[in-house]
């Protein structure tokens, strides 16, 4: 595993679903800062399961236990660690799901990989409730944020073919409203809703995109040619468990246009350079432009369905029949949103730092 | 800037567009390895501009002088470094340049980073020319893989609305014929062109899409969390200029089906285990499944055309009308083609590099 | 803080003296090995303080809590987490602490690196207690290495002006004794050991080295520049606290010498090529020779000292003088004895994982 | 290899021996700094052989060409790359030199480890003569330092048994004299310059070590455990060939102490927090105290000498006797002087661009 991301904020997660405990190590926040438990709180209940209709049922209490980092919840310079104890603790016998692997899962890889030896008690590392700790450091990192002015916005942008209302690329908005099912569009969320309980009705599952904005961003952060702002928040997203795909500003839609449809032109507003549109998504050249950076992220279908799947038992070479059991998250999407605005809190916060650097020079002798 | 990629193999870019030289620097390449310089040559030719009518009919002579690394032509442990003379070197006055940034290209995102300081001759250090020493250390990769049985593959997706067909999941094969423009639908391609001419004549630019696919790759590479396949792959392809999505297997697609329709059953193929269908696009929790790894890139409309733009007098705080003169590749696409594939042979065998600890203990007991 | 180690193993370090609990997470090692946690409850006997008279009385119950990363005491591939529960967690008011900087400590820089928001309480970060983590993973690398017939041996070189003898470097061998107190001649250690009763009865501390030796490791590990053996030893082992200098071979007395006298001619024993003297310490050019790997490390004084000590407030900007309370060990070289170690382990560890890749193509060549 | 030292700063240094060319890269220069040619030049004639009775009479034109990097010698934020062609190119039949590996030096080790891939000639990426390229990078970091008014500063400390006299440890000062041989007792310099005559005339060579301060250095530079002051200049200094020792402050010596003894206590001086002595080296947990850094390296006498050494013909698995040709430095100590120069101030401005994001928050909430 390389289960570390960051350079000048080291993030790194451990845990497996059903170890003693998940958890996360940052390494590098700056001393001073000080964290507000409850909203951290507030955060982490978005993404835990079990609240609501279109998530698993299955309950998680996942406040995190500080076991390093801060002094009267400030930080102090050194490593912070948080944990979460796994109430499901590994037990019973796991031969059969050694032996056959769940399709669309990380179950056969893992097998070549360690060589039998990974553990796959309730998806071991690869589960998702690994995102719990991505969303402790992400949740503190957008209150780093917020206090520098910047703020994190995401959305559901569609599930299955239903589509919300996506953001305005110059002044992206999230209307209140639901937090646990975040759109634009309320009937679209409505259509959305129905879409999952329906699958859900079928023992099947369903994908989506989330859409994320981050606004405020200073102009100059990013590091090219491979620590662009594209680059450090794409490595980051595909860590979060099924997302497939990943594109910035007009993305897969502007590569249909002609340059003079998708070039964003310049312009003076108030003393500031602006652009007019935004279909660069606040990254040129891999450095933010000064205007809002908009990325979508796609999620694919839930793998684990009630159906029966076609799949293979490895000790026998031979081909079976997989009915996955247990109750699971018909889709992955709601839950993902903040997972989504957790890793790009991290990946901003991360260029922030290293964007300190950059003048050094010229600055002082100004 | 920070222009380093890789792990187990580090490869640093350098230069600018108008600087004495551009170049590459590849550390950690195994010893033992000949190079064979004439095929390098010919993949370096297919990036190379200038030799037909839908690139800029700029000429450069692309032949890379190695420095170090080699012993006749065979990598000796030592870190390689390979270097292309820029004959378009610096003069004539720039200030303009780095008074009214171009729409969608780094300039005015540099100018805040840099402070003023970058090179903004022909677009210094984010220049498409920069793309030359990443086919070098590409071009290498490539040769490296094929002798481990592994190949890469790349065509033209789609220019602008136009589509090419898509690689079979399954067995992704290339046909023969126009290495320069390659597709698998020569129709298609004789449509591609035709926009492309037509774009050129409007003085316009239009965007496109890039297919790869790798086979003959083991299962089992990729390292989860934060350096799975998908995330190695996409921090260096994010690299390329003009890249903005990126997708893997059914992607965005995929994000509208159900679990029962993306979800890829195993089967015993002649004592394997295979997928009878590849939606994963051969990764499975960011591992590397024994099927053909595919993922597809978004290019945007090249950022350079010869119409009028709306842009600003930096000195001035005042809004301009930029004409941008001299001649620019009407569709970045073509070109695109062999860098997709050096940045994918590259992050394929730094993975394969790292994967050669994974076993260490259990393999010897056996 | 930038508390990560290693290149192939990232051993990441956690925790303040104080706080809830301290910690380790190992991300990278391979699948499938077997932790003997006897043998590694034993390991860190040594390096816990509290059980002899030569040093602190202080109590600890270092046992760690594995949190993750292991399926039955094996290692699984995922991150592998530790913590070790403080007893003694904040309480009380540290602001004189803050105030007035201990002589020799990290006090005084801290104050200025973390601008006063820095734990302060038991040493925070900076504490010795840190050490436990890290012979949780060095124990866990030592049993690796022991696996591969590598072992790792120390002994205390001096305490104050009181020698040991030192290793044969063709030939080291520990003889069976006092494992907390470990040297080659038990007169010398007696002297030590009078020396240190000494120190102690006068309210003051003292310095000693320790010398290390690795045996059985193959020839051509180590990455020359900057991760050749020396490098990757030197960078870890300036990590255990109060370590001030680092030889290897013959180190400063070598420097003393002619070519002539501290060259090592080469020659065959028993079919294989050896060195007949061993003034090299098992490293040439950065990489193993295949002779015993041989260095030795400096540590300063404790600098808890119960005498008066001139310092200054920091409040009130003036002199001051200061007298530390508490029981501290008058001499840290016992302890430091497993710390050196565990850290030549996590070292050899890291460079042998990194070796795996050097031949992948001309050993399959052949 | 890995041949990239640094974290905000990479310096990436390849090249070999009689490859084209020797050089180096730096990725992450803060852009707008003015490189001052002539002193740049200067300083790297003081590395560069055959200058004076003391080193090899070999003649080197060491003068670097800038590839990119610059724009009118001040840096653009672009990775900035120098290269030296080597007019000593391969020729010639190097089989012998693979067969007999030069006792001490990196021939056998590197057989080993590169499969026998490696360059043989004059040493490959091992020679010496790549610390010219150090020296480039550590050229340009001394003036950004000396820009921020920090002064490295470096005198030869011994040759064999005869020594200088140290640095004051609170007041480092380097009298004029001779720049290619400086000592701070004259006599002293003149005693070593007779011990290299005389074991030059006896085809030998001489060990040494040299002595290094930094001063105007802040405190709060260094990030512990394993990036610290120590840990980063150790990493780098062992970079250097010939290197095998160690010490900060008092170092070795200060084992011998007491902490009465080696303590050094604080005392307010115009306002500002010093310690009265310097045995610390200005580091306290790995973090700079705002005293003047001092420590010590250890040079081996230099490995290739004249008279008939033991050896091995690795072919035939037999012993023989080797007689090295050529000429060479009878003592590296003097042409080690810049180099260790170099290496720490490339260690310092690398610590100090990881500083600048320290106290992003609480120095703004001031």
């Amino acid at each position: 595993m390389s289960s570390i991301y960051g350079e000048a904020l080291r993030v790194s997660i451990f845990g497996q679903s059903h170890a003693p405990a998940i958890g996360v190590t940052i390494d590098g926040l700056p001393a001073g800062f000080s964290i507000d438990m409850e909203a951290l709180a507030a955060f982490l209940r978005r993404r835990a399961p079990g609240r609501n209709p279109y998530s698993t049922p299955r309950k998680e209490d996942d406040l995190p236990e500080f076991l390093c980092g801060l002094v009267d919840n400030t930080t102090c310079g050194a490593p912070l660690t948080a944990i979460i104890r796994n109430t499901n603790t590994r037990s019973g016998d796991y031969a059969a799901l050694r032996d056959v692997p769940r399709p669309a899962h990380a179950d056969y890889a893992a097998q070549i990989k360690y060589g039998g030896f990974q553990d796959v008690a309730g998806g071991g590392h690869f589960s998702a409730r690994l995102t719990a700790p991505l969303c402790i450091a992400g949740g503190i990192c957008l209150q780093i944020l917020e206090q520098q002015g910047i703020r994190v916005l995401a959305h559901i942008a569609s599930v299955g073919e239903v589509e919300d209302t996506p953001f305005d690329p110059v002044n992206p908005v999230l209307p209140a409203g639901n937090p646990d099912f975040p759109v634009l569009d309320e009937a679209a969320g409505q259509a959305m809703q129905a879409v999952i309980a329906l699958v859900r009705s079928e023992a099947d599952s369903v994908g989506g995109t989330v859409e994320c904005a981050v606004t405020g961003l200073p102009a100059g952060l990013g590091d090219p040619i491979f620590d662009g702002m594209e680059n450090r928040l794409a490595r980051i997203l595909f860590g979060i468990p099924a997302c497939k795909g990943l594109e910035f500003g007009s993305g897969f839609a502007g590569s249909r246009l002609r340059g003079s449809q998708n070039n964003d032109g310049f312009r003076m507003e108030n003393g500031q350079v602006k652009t007019a549109t935004n279909r660069h998504g606040g990254i040129l050249g891999g450095i933010t432009s000064g205007m809002p950076l908009l990325f979508r992220a796609a999620f694919k279908p839930t793998p684990s369905i009630g159906r029966a799947q076609q799949s293979v038992s490895l000790s026998q070479r031979a081909e079976t029949e997989l009915r996955i059991q247990g109750r699971h998250d018909p889709c992955i999407v709601p839950r993902a949103v903040p997972c989504v605005e957790a890793a790009a809190a991290i990946a901003v916060t991360d260029a922030l730092l290293c964007a300190k650097k950059d003048h050094i020079f010229w600055e002082e002798s100004r």
